[in-house]
């Protein structure tokens, strides 16, 4: 896999479906995916990880129970484990995740959102 | 660390020297760290971890023994435990490095670039 670079611009341009992370690498056991999000997700948490949000593009707001962070592009958040967490974006936008690979989206929760097979693109 | 949010920009104001790894993060037992990098660093592998470098300002070139990588801001590579590799820029570019906490920056190789201690910003 040397010599295979990864760019964001063109992996985000076979992303259709908000809320759907994407894997374009993995580091060791690590992924890196990317995702459009918009509108609220849900309440949830990761008891076994921490999860880092990178945002690209737009804003995204990752609410907290007591508390709420707006990120823009070039800002990151590594959002502790166990920590309940709703990310939010009124506008359209992409981000990209940084966890351990077999980590699911929603967390503790399940619903529709839930993705229940790992997409590479 | 709730609410913690790292600006890349705000962080780079902090950095002065080249090549020298400076940590904002801690994911799990991962690190994220920027550093400025100009011309050339030397050969060098990580026989335990692959490494990940993310372009955020800059261009920059990453040989492998027998190809090479360029990237631009927006454009990311793992590169495998084990590869040998040398960054270079020609001009200075602002990355980010996501690897486990504890490697060295030079790998295998000590000198003068090498770092012994974790510099946080």
């Amino acid at each position: 896999m040397i010599n295979k670079k990864i760019n964001f611009k063109e992996k985000f341009s076979k992303i259709s479906e908000h809320w759907s992370p994407k894997i374009i690498a993995e580091m060791n056991d690590y992924q890196f995916k990317l995702a459009k999000v918009k509108n609220k997700f849900i309440w949830h948490k990761h008891d076994d990880t921490d999860e880092t949000f990178v945002v690209i593009n737009g804003h995204l707001t990752i609410e907290f129970r007591d508390s709420k962070v707006h990120l823009k592009p070039g800002e990151m958040i590594v959002v502790p484990m166990g920590t309940e967490h709703r990310p939010i974006a009124s506008e359209e936008c992409e981000i990209m995740l940084i966890e351990p690979r077999g980590v699911i989206n929603t967390g503790d929760k399940k619903n529709a959102y839930t993705q229940n097979s790992e997409v590479w693109i």
